[in-house]
């Protein structure tokens, strides 16, 4: 968590951390600024609060944070703009000398951030070349940084955010569920009152006015809503001008960020009107998975087992998985789970190969087996968002029943 | 515009473009994919048209740009994965000769994208080092990359998403006008059907609604309805908490982005009730500056001479401002414009000082002159998005009235 950062400096040997400036959302500067919302830098001195710098529109923003903010200008830009006027590249040097002066920095320093990568590449390489005898950059392995590392236990604060968000997401999930019963059907189509039929345009528009009545916001409008094949394609979003049809599988992935800039994640499969017993019997397999699955973590435990024992538990039912058929498109094509808090994906992860995560109280992690079968026109998963507490029980955030069938009542 | 790209290239001697890999919005991944929604990577080689890099589940995706669309597995990322269990770096080194080779790339290759700082630094600086025999990365200054150039110019497309962006935006404008209209004053505050007050927040929920009803969505929820001394500080983004009262600006800048990506901008002030003379006076002189930058804006013109003319213009009626008071918070405090495309803010811009850019046709940009007194407690800005037309015209986009004061009929 947060407050180990220091500690994982010491064990790193790294002497700061630096959060490039950039328009783009940012999880490390929102985690180093405690979600303060602005486009600046971030620098955390190992054994110091982070400090901010801040351009001066954003100075108010900034000082949302509760920790101390300098503007460009406290370090001269302008000055240095006119002094090197037709020399950004040694404007840039002169500026970075003057705030690593300040705040004493030297050795290593980690670089991370969201940034352009032109502009970012330009000005590492640049800063490298000329304080080359004061600092040495560095960069760690993907998956493994020292924010990797923190962010797979959570604080209180960020338990609390986490929760919030949960609520609000499980919300709209329920409702979205109650919104579609309300409807009738027209032969095997769902339809409006108008007898028009209900499309997955239609849906889709429902959920993102609930998710804004919950203060929830879908960046990208990344939301799944997928029907029958496209069901079975896991990161296929579904066809807007598709009508909702009885018996199809519907995949359901809400993953939206609050305002806190924490996530929450969680898919329900729905069928409308019946379902047929193939699928129900796949639906009763992945069910068995998800709650093996949460009866199994613990802390200590390394996060592959889970991950193997939901594929063996699926290859004794006779699907194919990515442990015995990598690459596999059929049956179980994916790992079982994410860690998530200001980034829908980060650790622990729960990989059937590669590097290894253990699970951990503090964690919060999805938990989302499913199958699919794309040549037969359907696909099944479920997920939640659990809480790994810090008396090594799971708890479960999302907040949501699990039944397959809608009834339409409409 | 888009296909001026490898004639840049071959001026800028720039022998491939590579966009990273990322999940963020990226607007160099956009332009170059035609818009389709993926994470991976694009390669452009010079004289070729661009080529995608998916993972598997984005494939149909990263198709609809109507491209040549390869998977990280065509270069054989698995088999990678195995030979290079404990040594990711050298997986990577291996995975980007295998593309390098299969597009024959060689010379110099600018990097690009948005992506995150660590894992692009560290890539990159790793490529360096060990394809250093046959490829050297290249980086452009700040503002002045080949994107920078090849997005000041719009072509047929482009417009018509701009259109397609402006109509939309300028309608949510409107409707939130006669929206706010249609509500009463109690005293000197604004009130809903219930006699609460209505507030800032009110106002934000309602745009939120309306964006969505118009396919718009506002990225990380930047919106500004400041009031009052907030509206004197061009980036407050205006306290939810708060009543709207009679008599006070309301500085609403909106700029959202539409599904295909591309984002407009535009900003009203209003006050409710009734405008003092003072403030009117003010509106006046802003309206004025606006209207003589559209006059003046024309092929040829260097876009400073616009931001000077509009800054003598305000310093004539009193005014200080960023021309002769640098670094003023009073008065005329920022620059007039910039473009704006998939980008809310790119080339051209309209700086008082630094590197300069020439009105050509094709461009979009916004015209947004401003007069700020946070110490009165007011501020006005007018601002619309305009399209530099091939026959040298100015075409106004954004289609909303100017009025400043907003008549209530509750």
């Amino acid at each position: 968590m947060k407050s180990d950062l220091d500690r994982l400096m010491t064990e790193r040997e790294i002497d700061a951390l630096v959060i490039l400036p950039g328009e783009n959302e940012d999880p490390y500067r929102a985690y180093l600024a405690n979600g303060a919302d602005f486009s600046g830098m971030v620098i955390k001195v190992r054994g110091s609060a982070p400090v901010l710098i801040a351009n001066g529109m954003e100075i108010d923003e900034a000082a949302k944070s509760g920790l101390t903010v300098y503007s460009y200008e406290d370090f001269g830009l302008s000055e240095l703009a006119r002094e090197y006027k037709n020399d950004a590249d040694g404007r840039t040097v002169a500026w970075y000398t003057r705030v690593f002066d300040k705040f004493g920095i030297q050795g290593k320093v980690g670089v991370y951030g969201v940034a352009d990568v032109n502009f970012a590449y330009r000005t590492l390489t640049l800063l490298a070349d000329k304080m080359g005898d004061r600092i040495k950059l560095v960069t760690e392995p993907a998956r493994n940084t020292i924010f990797d590392t923190a962010y797979q236990t959570k604080d209180t604060d960020e338990i609390a955010h986490l929760r919030d968000v949960a609520r609000e997401t499980s919300a709209v999930m329920r409702d979205t569920r109650a919104w579609i019963a309300s409807h009738r059907a027209d032969g095997d189509t769902v339809v409006q009152s108008n007898g028009s039929p209900l499309t997955i345009g239609d849906v889709k528009r429902y959920v993102r006015g609930q998710l804004l009545e919950h203060g929830l916001e879908d960046p990208g409008s990344h939301t799944i809503f997928a029907q029958g094949r496209d069901a079975a394609v896991p990161h296929s979003r579904g066809e807007s001008s598709q009508a909702l049809k009885l018996g199809q599988t519907i995949v359901f992935d809400l993953f939206p960020r609050a305002e806190s800039g924490y996530f929450h994640d969680m898919t329900r499969t729905w069928c409308i009107g019946h379902a047929s017993p193939e699928i129900q019997a796949i639906y009763d397999t992945v069910m068995a998975a998800y709650r093996e699955s949460v009866a199994m973590c613990k802390p200590g435990l390394p996060t592959r087992d889970v991950q193997v024992m939901v594929c063996e538990l699926f290859e004794d039912s006779g699907h194919p998985t990515v442990l015995n058929t990598p690459g596999t498109s059929e049956g179980y094509v994916h790992s079982l789970a994410h860690g998530l808090g200001l980034n829908v994906h980060e650790t622990p992860y729960f990989p059937t190969y590669g590097e290894q995560y253990t699970i951990q109280p503090g964690n919060v992690f999805t938990i989302e087996p499913g199958l699919y079968y794309p040549d037969r026109g359907y696909g099944v998963r479920i997920e939640d968002t659990v809480y790994m507490n810090d008396q090594g029980a799971v708890e479960i955030l999302t907040d949501c029943p699990y039944d397959l069938v809608i009834e339409l009542n409409g």
